[in-house]
This record gives structure tokens, C-alpha cells and sequence, in this order.
């Protein structure tokens, strides 16, 4: 027949921006790879260029950006380096985006708002990405912003396995910071045979403007309170948490959180007495000027490294979490 | 110049689906308008044909559908009636479902699931709608799984106007039916000038299996408890509510909700002890047979009617909720 | 380089809806293979729920549904499926509907129509498909209604063998039952080596309303006539065709048709006089009570099974039917 | 506020490729109206350029261009056209093919042919058109290749008002030259209050190859046989039926068609003692030399003209011709 | 009829974002309107926030933002201020952007690179936007990225008006910078009846490495030069060139260009005595520190407001520059 | 588990349309591969149908067409057979356009233009092409028209490798024959060690209407001129190039261009005796009739093919222009 025939095969490449190049690094070395060399610079007047060294043509690339302050800037580069891909024949793109940027504005709180978190799946989609690869997610419903698949990670295994060695659950109590969260805190308490408590915020009909009370409902006092959220920004709820419940008798106060955005003033007042202990992972850089010696970094690259392969090689990401992905 | 000039007009027409035909009447009767005369039909194989009896071209249509059981037949109508008045040359098309279908399926609870609430959306646009209007979306990130306008509506100002005449915030205790709901409540109880109490459900550890222990947080005893709630399908979640004010010392308890789904057992359940009465909007229909002595229903077509006329003459929708939509 | 190579692999899955499960299972036995295990229910409300119980991610996709009343119910559940796998990785999404829906609804008739069939396509596309297989197009042109590749299959081979046996060219007419199947009519004569006859409707210009005359064109007296058709819905058509024959004065009047949507009264009425026996496949679910003694289902799954694999494996569609596919 | 508010205008204006300019000028004249100037022009290597002369910012825009041969450069022509309204600002652009390029390309007839009709609707859309008007479709399906509104026009008002005059029902017979256009011939006889005729070409089973007999069902002998089809492409199928009616004892055959494509050698064949007139409308050029003493041209300005209006002005076609359009 | 009838109206807003709201504010004063009211803000982690103080419903909306440095951010913001706007329901969107970003990434210059400039187009397309609107594009065929109207409008006009009354077409040369800019200084030389001279630029090839020989074109001896370009960005290949006309004999030279982008270190090099005085519009905003003695901004704003109000009340773009728009 | 495993295969196959026949089997014979079988046919109305005779089933399919006059008869050729090989599953598909059509209608020039070369873009990919691979675009920028990869190739190894051994540098000089082309010049001087000659075309001040001058800057008299164009459609300006070279004491000229339109008058002309030789590529086929003594036609079939090869086998394309493409 008029045809020339050859077996296929599958090429995976890592390609990263330059906001956090050890992630990147440690995940290329999880999976036993390099990283594709990449020419990425910024011009005299802020615009950003990136051209890859090496052929892509036909391969599975996975762009890793993490998604720090100048946030806009690392966004914009990575849509630039998919780009390249698309336009250098990539077979398929997955943007790899630990920390999913904007996903705070997922909705309209008021009229004449942006949903910027939509935006940014437009973004992606626009440049080509094919697929989504991101953790923990500020809301679920997020992955219905991508017309395509998203997957969706948690860090709650590698926070779990880290905290199973160092917490009893007999003097343990999960604790959520506010009502948004209890979803995921009961989810940890009972992985942990823990009991629940929850932080509920309300402003103090006794006292006029915008003075704020924390109810805690659940047993906290003499107990180690493990507040456990997706991310710490400027840290001021965590502070205030951990402040009420040690005046309500907890013992301890550990803080776990998947993200570290770290904002001024996180790294000064994560280091308050009401806090005994912070611990994250390295999905954002976290910079020496801003850790602390109470903070523990897990590293979230065996994870990431798992799951590429498990996409790359038409497994199971699903699996990786009992089903829950 | 070669060219012919006339002067732009609008026209606004409203269509409907057979789901709810009381409703749309209602809603062209507070416009001063008429619905187009429409043939809508089931054929023997269960196939729907609809055909508009008055020329729609040029117009601003609004499609009037409520999604009650059979739930996907009504889509498919609503979907038949867009696909004519895009091929009939309707200008815009706004699709006006005031019980956004497949609410609850927003995102993927595990993996290998749909995200319908998005597929919604998408097969909105297919079809040609330019823009949605809904009434209390179950989350409000739906408002980003369409690629357009949705113009989100509360009911809130309607059934606080009920309420605002019958219940003393001295007595009132505002209660969220879970922890999801505790946003909503919220607003509640800061409209209503009364505090808000919560209701915790968790497994009971002590006995195995599903039971489920409600916990509730807040002031309830000897108090008129108001539980509010987006919508009310089978009933159960809310039935156990009222039961567990009650036996937490509750004098009345009373039930809000904007969208009666009312499955069975929803309405002899509503009938229990437990609840003394319960006040719903009509963004779905009600049928005789599943109405109860307690039950209030109270009209939404006012508040769609004026939404429309804001959209059609380019006014605000969100001056209709003090910024809020 | 910096890479990870791996060898290509292709995997086929078969899911299916609930509307005719033997269909499926049929299909995936003929093709050594089972169907992935699917978690699909119907709430309270109507609304439809499908999850994968197993992996689906790189595979190569079909999602047959066999579109029975209630059909918009059955659409609903295949689109959420198609919908499923696409955010679940699914490498290519084949929709397998052999009787394609509203396939009647394929042109505006007359101003203000929908055209429901293009809509159909429309709606696959938003769902995720890549592809469509059916069976016997009522128009040949709804293949055109897709953005895409459409497997458009014919029964005829799976009914020719079967008559091939029973019936003898020398007494035999094929009988179109009305101008616009006489195309087909024209194929199945050739076929059989046997001559044609049409049956021209018409109204009687001396009877006033609807009085309807069927003219026969073609020798029908003393013989045996196959009525051939594409599908059978209420079946008023088909026994005023028999009727018309056996008047006409025909010896045996048999009914051949892929689609058995059988929409009452036809199963009574089919069982008149004039009609000898009925040759179906089960490209439709025939439930118990609406078969007869004088009705053949053939089974339809060996050449989904084949065209699939087909499809699967880049073989040849086309070179099942001679080149006509 | 801070905006500012002009009362809005709407502007039609009409432009025409050069395949047809008689037909454009009729069209703008009975709309009182000017074609926009243009430059049009072909480069040395065949490359076709325009530009318009004036501003058609902002208007409603209908670009003319009659499908005649070499139709590809018209085609591409209409589409350059399009682009350059597009990218003028046109506020809606309507693409009017009164003769629908490639529309016996409706199907695939068997594998691996394309559907070229689809394609030329997708080739509309791609350049940026919004709307099709057209007239006669060679199947009505074309319709539902067009993502958006087709104005389906019918010459046949145009053709009757014509024969109205010259035939006399009692001595008439409306005749369909094949199976395929029965039901438009069941039409005219309706209209015509005259009885109907069809011709059936078959295989000659006596003679090997490829010889054809034509079936005459119906009384045409000592009548006056009108034939009616919707174009005219090399004669051969036409004057074949006239032939056969002829010899079948018809009085006169008079032949009615909408798209005179008038291919060789239809001028000559056309001129055969078994046809005594011709009669169509001019949605195509016919050049003086393919003009012939029995032929009769009718204008299809007045209704394009029409119809173009009611688009314009939000009017309603579907009134010109009773509901069918 | 079933239907509701008002006169239409078109309402012009001007939103701008932080970049350079002088600008905005030039054009809406030019424009007799005020700037929409709108909250913008920066996040702790860089995410920026837009909302809009007052309905922009069904509003002809224009998105003024200057892409000055930090380029990324202010792109962001404009695409956040985009999507508002679209799920706000403004009826038309139109991205102001006179000087588009990344505008010199515009092709492959080698394999494995972005064309960031079509990414921007695709971009401002996936937010929301209808139309462009930009000042004197790096490369023209950069209208042809955007799938929509793209009015690019020429400063020329602005900057010749001003050297008019300064400059005598008896002593005045007109100097291109390099071979890319000889098409547009050709123009100049055109409408200031002066000759044309130009620079080309070469590697020696007497001195190894990057060494770079001026070489002149046409006359500059005695005479005064006036380089004209598109941009100055760091200011080298201006002064370079400066310096090649001053050794060449010039008397005076004086630059002139669109875009004064000033990278460092251009405001210091720009005041080098090889360069008499520089002359620039304010299509992005001078900060106090970048500006010198020997500079004038002149001002684009009636330029841009006119434009703005020639496509809101759909007059002529073109008309503005004599066609060539 | 529920699924088939099968080892995944890439199947290559060429298709060509009627254009240029010989480079399509050209390109087949050096991959060692053939044709396949295609029926494409021009109908009496100027309609082009084309079928393919084999399976292309999941190939990945390269369309071969060469874009001479008729040109617009060509392209949609090319784009009907782009829509068949989608409709019958082709996997992936590359259209072949050694010579981009309308690549010079690359802008908007003046208002109210067509950008067809991004029309084309626009073609392709409506027609279902996911690739474009052409040589020599006319500007680079057009690679960013179509929203895909697309490899654009460089004849000038093939033309070098010509010159290489023909030519001297001692003696040579390379000379672009408008500023439009230096960069191109550029670097063939760079590539054969030879020094640059620029021809700026300028209108004659002293004589009215379109008098052009010539004007040469670099070194001529007496050395061996070659001008390199990317194509040479009527002849005039090389022509005209070339008289002026010889008025300035060129030796000998030479001329080199990729694409060899040759319209008239261009084969008469080019046998001027200002041109020596003439040296093409055959990527447009050149008819005996436009052949003549001192031209010389070199095969671009084996870098067509070598590239092609490298797409299908994932191989890199830039490799064979040094980085370049």
C-alpha cells in the first residue's frame, strides 16, 4: 500500500520557568530526566523570551511554573514557553501549576467582578495547553473552569505521613481556621483518629465596627491543635486561629498548610508564640529570608514526579489517592 | 453614500418550555407582554419538536424553562428552542433557568467523574444562548463554567420581606443546616438582625456505620429557629434538622428555601412535628398533589421579570441586589 | 538527550449507558473484551450520575447508547459520560449510537424550526466527542452535521444474508414504501437480483381532507413483497403499505427495517393480516412485550464489534460495505 | 455617568463580487439603493484582490457573488470579500449564493470522499461570515451545515406567478424528472391544481451495461408536461425526460428549473425538438451565447431584494412564502 | 404582537488600567466623558483585582492600558479588566493598546521560539476582546494575528505637524535607522518634500567579532537629519546612529519616534551631543526621572479619543489618514 | 482489566492534488513510498471532487499542492481534500504549500484591505489541517497567521549548494533587489563570502508621475552581480534590477529566486540581455512553453521529503537549517 510504517513511541520532556528551578530540577531527577535546555531571559522593557535548545517535536512536554511573586510575570512565561511547544510540533502540552494562580477569584462576590481563576484556563487554553496539572485546588470546582483535563492533586498524603510519625491521636484535635475549610479538616481527622474543632468567625454585635470574635467549637483545651489549610498568604487568620486557641487551653498549635505563599507580614508573624510549629511544602519557593526555624518544608516533587509518570504512561492518577482525584 | 439608514430598535420576546408554563406567563405578565405562541411537542419515540408561530428575528429572546423532573427532557426542549431562535435569527439569546440543572454535580468528587454543571453550560452554548440567567446557583463558581454573561439572582430579598413581617429578631435564631451553608446564613442573620446557629453533622464514633450525630453551635433552646437553604430535594437533611433544634429545645421551627425540588418523600416528610412551617419560592413547579397545609410558596416571576427588563434595556441587574450580583 | 522514550500503546474500552445493555455487552464479547465496570444512576430529581470504576486514562473510547424512549433521558446520560471521560484523559471518545437520534429533524421544513439532528452533533462536540458511529442515517447528509470523522454503517448486509435464504428471486419484489426511500429500495432490488415497486402516496382530489391513495408502480400480484425501510416507529406507514400490496394483490408482504422504535401501536398492528412477518435488528432494545410471533430481531452487535475494531486498529471501514461507507 | 449615549442606527449596504454584477445592481436598485464601489481585480498570477471604496464601519453588510464557472474564483473572491468586511468593522455580514456552490456535495456517497457542501459553509464562517442567504438548496439539509441562520428562499412563487398565466390546469401535467424531486413536484402540482407525473430511470435488465428505460407513472399522453427540477447542468438528465414524454404521447414539455449552470452541452441540447420552452431565473449569468430563442428568464432581483429587506429590518421571511422558508 | 419595542442606543464608556491613566484621562476629557469609576488593586502575592463602580452594561466599551514596564502586570490587568467587562454584559469590547506588547517577538526567527505577538492577539481574543485599537504596530502583518478588526492607527500625522513648523525642506534630510524602517521614512521623506537618506548597518570584515560599520545612503553633509522610527527602547541604535550622521556631517540631528519605551539606559544616552533634540508621543507614560531637556512629548490622546469616537458612531477610521489606515 | 492492548504503529502517506504531479511523486520516490491512489475530477460547472482509493485511516497524511495559476482552482482542491481526509480519520494532517498562496496580501496596506494571507491560514484550518509546511514565506510573520506549527523551510541550502561551486567569491556580489530583501541578502553574502549591493528603488524628483531611479549601493563594476529574490512573478523588477547592474558595469548578472511564478511576460523578458542566467526551484511547476535557454530549475523534492520525514518521525526540522526554522 502508498504507505511508509513505523512503530510508535512516546517521548516525555520537562520544561520549566524560572520561578522555581529546584522544583523543576527535582522532579526531572525523580523521574530519572533532564531538563529540556532553555534559553529564558527578560528585556530592557520587561518583556519576557524563552526558546528551547533542544528538539521537542512530537513529544508529552509538561511545563513547570510556579506560580510566586511577580506572579503575573511567571504567568506570562509560561504561556510563552507553551507556546514555543505548540509552534515546535509538542505532541501534547500539560501545564504543571502546583500553586493554580488567581484561584482565589473563582466567582462573582459582586456584580461587575472578573472570575479571574476562569480567565487563567482561558489563558492556558489559548496558548495551547492541552491539560492541567495543579494541587490542591482553592476550590474544587475550579477544574470545571478548563474545557479539558485537570489533574488534581493533594499534598495531604505528604502531610499526613510526615505528622502519623510526630502527633498522637489521643491528645491530637484537627482543628479547621474558618467554615470554608471544614471539608478538608474532617477528611484529616479522620485519617488521623482525631477529633474535629472548628474556628467560626463573627462579628461582635457589642462592640460596633468590624471587631471580630473566634468561637471555637470542639474540645481544644489541653489538647495539640493541628490547624490544617491550602494556604498561607499574609497569615493573618493562622495568627489569629492559633492566638484563640491557645487562649481556649490548647497545649501546642501546629500549622499545616500545602502552599506558602509567605506575604508580608507571614514570615515575621508565623514566628508568634501562639504557634509552635509551621509546616508546608515547596510547591511556591520559599526564599531563606523567609523561612523560620519553626518551619518544616516537605518536598512535593516525588509527587509530582509520580503523577507525570502516571499521565506520561496512561496510568492512574486517581489511584495515587484512593479514588479521590 | 451607498447605503440605506434606518433607526435601531430593540424587541423583547419571551419564549417558554412546557415545564412551568405558569411561571413564564407570569413573568410576560409583569412585562406588559405576551409569550410568543409556540407548538411544542413529544413525539411517539419521545423526540421533542418546537416551533415559534410569530417571526423572532432580530429580537432579544429570553427562553423560559424550570428544570423539574423529567429534568432532562425540559433540557433538551430548552436546548431545541435556542437551536430555533439562533437558526431563526434572533439577535441574543438568553437562556433563563431559574433552577440551574445539575447544580449539585460542580465538580469531581473522585476521579472518572463528570463535572454535568460545567457539560450544562457548555451545551448551553452549543446551542447558541449567549448568556444565562439563573436564580441562587448552588455554588457561585458556576456563574465561571459559562463563557459569558450569567446573570445570578437572589431570592433572598424576596423571602426576607416574608419573613421581615412575621418573625422578631428577639426571639429569631438564624440556622445553617450545614456547614456549607454557613456563608449564606450569615447574610441571613446580618439582614435579619438575629443570631445565627450551626448545625455540625458527624459520624457518631462510639456506634459503627453511618450514624450520624447533629451537632448544633449556637443558641437554639426556647428560641424561633429560621433554618435557610438553597433548595430542598428529598428533604431528609432538613427533616433531621428540625428534629434536632426541636429536641435541642427549639419553640418553632421554620423552613426557607428557593428551589422545591420536593422528590419523594419531600413532601409528607416537610409534614413532620418537627417543622411548623415551610416558605419556598415557585423557580419550580409545584403540583397540587405535593402541597401541605404549612407550605408557603412565594412568587419569583416579579424579581425575573424586572432582571430581564434591566438586561433588555441595558439597566443594572446588580443595583437589584446592592451590588451584589 | 533530556527525555524519557517508551514504546506506544493503544488501548480500546467500551463503555455504555443503560438504555440497552445487552448491546454493549454483545459488542464487547464479539470483540474479546468486557465492559469497563460504570457506576450510572438517576437521582431523585431526575438528574443522571455516571462514574468509571476503572482507569480510562490514553484509551480509545466508545460510549454506546441506544437511543430509546425515554431518548432524551438516555442522550443526557451519554453526553455526561462522554463528558466523564473526557476530564478522566480518555485519548480519543468514539459516540456509538446506532440509531442515530432525532434523525426526522435533519432540515427546517418550514420558518422558525429547529434542526434538531445538527443540534445532536453540536451537542456531542460540546460534550468532548471526536467521532460518531451509527447505523443507517435517515439522511446521508447528517454526516455532515459533524466537525469530524462519522462512521456511518449499514445494516443491509446483516439483512441480505438473512433473506438470501428465504426468499426466491424469481417471486420476489422490493418494495419502496414511499419516494424517499426508493434510493435504498433501488440497492436491496439489485442486490436481490429481483424487481422494484413503488408505492406513491397521494392525495384523492375527490375526497375531501386527508384521504390518502397508494399508488403501486411496479408488478406486486402474485408475489412476494419486502417492504424495506430504515426504521419503524408507530408503523401506520408500513401496514397501510401491506394493506395496499395485499389488495394489489400480493401473496406475502414482509417488512424489513434496521431501526425498531416501535412506538405504540406498533407492535399491535404490525401483527395485521397483511403483514407476514417483520425483520428487525436490535440496533433499538425490543422489551418482551412489545415482540410478536411473526417478528425476527436480527442482532446487530457483530458489525458494531467489527467496524469498532476496525476503527480501533486504522483498518478500513470502508471495505466492509464495497467501498459505500 | 461616566459614559456617553448616541441613538443607535443601523446601516445596510451591498456589495458584489464580479461573477454577477447585473444580478447585484437589480438587487440594489429595487432596494433604492447603491452597490458599495469596490476594487476588485485579479493579479498576474490569478491571486484576487479587493477593497472597498467607502466606510462600511459598522453596517449591516450583504456581499453578493453568483456561483457560476470557474466557481472557485468566485468562491475565493466572496470569501476575500468577507475577510475584508470582517476586518472593516462590518457589523454583520450576510453571504448571498443565490445558487449554494458544491451543494450536490451534500454526502459522502462512499468512503473517503468529502463533503464538500459542509466545507463551503465552514470556509463562510472561517472568513467571518455570520448569515447565508440562498435560494432553491439542492437538499434542504444544507440548512444544518451552517452554524447560524440560512435564509432559505424558494424561487418557485417567482416561476408559478409565470406559469399562472400560460398553462391551464386542465390540460396540464406537473412532472418530476427523477425519484429525488418528487416532493417539490408534489408541491407545484398542488399550486397548479394539476395532476402529477413521475419518471423512473432504471437498469434495463435485458440489455447488459448500462442502458436506462424511463418509467413514465402518471397520465401525460395528449397533455401538456411540465417539468420541474432546480437546475440545469450539462441538459442530458432533461431532455432524456423530454424524450421519454414525448414519445409517451405528451402534447408539450415545457421545463421550469431555478439554476440555469447551463454547462456544455446544455445551450444545444436544450434546443432538442422534444423540449418546447425553458424557463428559469437568473441566480446565474447567462451569457448571450448561451441564450437560445425558446428560453425565458425570469428575475430573481424583486425576491432577493425582498428578503433582504425583511433581514434588514427585522421582518420576517418566512411570511414571503406562507411558513416554508 | 408577543413582543416589547425601544429605541435603540449605543453608549461609549472608557475604562483604563493603572499603567498610565493620564492617558485615559486625556482621551475621555478629549472625548467630553470621565473614566468609569473602578477599584484596582495589587494582592499581597501580586494578584491583581478590577472591579467597576457603575453599570457597563450593553456599553461600547474601550479598555485604555499602556504596556510600559512591569509589561506582564499591566497586560494582566487589562485582560482582567477585559473579563469583567464580558461577564459584566458589555455589548462591545475594544482593547486600547497603543503600544502592543511584545510587538517585536512577531515571528520564528529561529526554530523552537514563541511568536508572543500573536499569543497577545490570542490572548485579548480568549478574554473577551471584540477589536484592537493600536498606534504605529512593529510590523503590520501583526493585524493580521487578531481574529477581528484591528484599527491601527499612524502618529505620523501628529509628529509632522509639529516638525512642519520647525523644519525647512531645504536643509532637511530624512534618515532611516536601519534597512527595516526605509518603507515608513520614505513616507516622511514623501510628505516633508525632503530627500531620503539611510543606514545600513554591517559587520566589518577587516575586524573580527561584532564590530559594526554605519554605513550612509544619500546625502547628510551639512545637513539637517531627522531619523525617524517606530520605538526607542535602550536608545542604542539611535545614538549610533546619531553619531554615524554627525561624523558624516551633519548639522544637526533630530529623532523622532512613536513609542518612547526609555530602558535604561536611554534617558542618559539619548542626551549625547550626536542627537540635537528627541521628539516623542506619550503612547506610554515619561516618568519625571526619564525625561531631559532636549525631549517634547506630544501628546496622543486626541488622536486616540478621535479614533475611538469615529468606531463608536461607526464613522471612518481610514478617513483619518487619507486611506492608509 | 476491561479494555484490548495493541502495540501503536505510525503510518506516512502523501496525497497529492493536481497541480504539480511530478513534485508530489517526486517527494514520494525519494521517502520510497507512492502516491495514493486519488480520483480528484473537475465537474462541467467548474466543481472539483476528489476521493481517495485506499484506507487513510488513522495515517499521518501530508497533502501536497503546488499553488500555480489557477491558483484559487488549486486551493480548493487542496481544501477538499484536507475535508475528505478528516471525514475518513485521517489522524493528523499536513498541508504541503511549497509556495503560500496569496503570502503577499500579508497586511492591510489602506483601509477596508483583505488580509488573505491570513484567510488562508484561516482555510486550512476550517478544512481540518492541524499542520502547514511551506518554503520561503514572503514575510516570516505569516508563520504566526495559522494557530498551529508550521514549518517553514529554506530552498537556500539547495540554491547555495548551486552557486558553491559555480561561483567566486573574489568576483561575486550579492545584491538585493529592494530593501525589502537585505536581510535575506544578507546573509547569502554571509553564506559565499561575498560583498553586499543594495538597489533603493526612488521615485525622480525632477521628472513628474511614476519615473523610478535606481539607485546601487556597494560594489558592482566589473564583478559578477547576483540578485536573490524569493519569487519572480511578472519579471519587471528584476528585469529592470538587472539593466540597472549591467548600466553600472556589472560583468555578468545572475539571478536567484525560489519560487518561479513566471507570468507573462516573465519567460520572454527574463531572456533579456541584462541576465545571464536564471536559477529557480521547481517548488511551482514551469511548463515547457515557459522554459528557455539560460534557465536552470533545481529539485526541492528531496528537502520536502527530508523534512516530511522528520515531522512524521518526531526527528527536528530546525537541524536542517542550523537552528534556523
Amino acid at each position: 500500500m502508498a504507505s511508509i510504517k513505523i512503530s510508535g513511541q512516546k517521548r516525555l520532556v520537562i520544561v520549566s520557568g524560572r520561578a522555581h528551578p529546584q522544583l523543576a530540577l527535582d522532579i526531572a531527577t525523580e523521574l530519572g530526566s533532564d531538563l529540556v535546555p532553555t534559553d529564558a531571559r527578560t528585556f530592557a522593557n520587561g518583556e519576557i523570551y524563552a526558546r528551547y535548545d533542544e528538539s521537542v517535536r512530537g513529544c508529552d512536554a509538561f511545563v513547570i511554573q510556579s506560580h510566586t511573586d511577580p506572579i503575573n510575570e511567571w504567568l506570562m512565561e509560561q504561556l510563552i514557553m507553551v507556546d514555543a511547544l505548540k509552534r515546535a510540533s509538542a505532541k501534547r502540552i500539560t501545564v504543571v501549576s502546583p500553586f493554580y494562580p488567581y484561584a482565589r477569584q473563582d466567582k462573582k462576590g459582586r456584580g461587575r467582578e472578573p472570575i479571574s481563576a476562569r480567565l487563567i484556563a482561558d489563558l492556558y487554553k489559548a496558548a495551547g495547553a492541552d491539560r492541567i496539572m495543579s494541587v490542591d485546588l482553592h476550590a474544587a470546582q475550579i477544574q470545571g473552569f478548563f474545557d479539558g483535563p485537570v489533574d488534581h492533586l493533594f499534598a495531604m498524603p505528604v502531610l499526613l505521613e510526615h505528622f502519623r510519625k510526630l502527633l498522637d491521636p489521643e491528645t491530637l484535635t484537627v482543628v479547621s481556621p474558618d467554615m470554608g475549610r471544614v471539608r478538608v479538616a474532617d477528611i484529616w481527622s479522620d485519617k488521623l483518629g482525631a477529633p474535629l474543632a472548628i474556628i467560626h468567625k463573627r462579628r461582635d454585635p457589642l462592640v460596633p465596627n468590624k471587631v471580630t470574635v473566634h468561637d471555637i467549637v470542639g474540645e481544644v483545651d489541653g489538647r495539640v491543635c493541628l490547624i490544617v489549610d491550602d494556604m498561607i498568604d499574609t497569615g493573618g487568620t493562622i495568627v489569629k486561629a492559633a492566638e484563640a486557641l491557645k487562649r481556649a487551653g490548647a497545649l501546642t498549635v501546629v500549622v499545616a498548610a500545602t502552599h506558602a505563599i509567605f506575604s508580608d507580614p507571614a514570615p515575621t508573624i508565623l514566628q508568634s508564640d501562639f504557634i509552635d510549629s509551621v509546616v508546608v511544602t515547596d510547591t511556591l519557593p520559599i526564599p531563606e529570608h523567609k523561612r523560620f526555624p519553626t518551619l518544616t518544608i516537605l518536598p512535593i516533587a516525588p509527587m509530582l514526579a509520580r503523577a507525570i509518570h502516571e499521565v506520561f504512561d496512561d496510568g492512574s492518577v486517581t489511584s495515587m489517592f484512593d479514588g479521590a482525584a
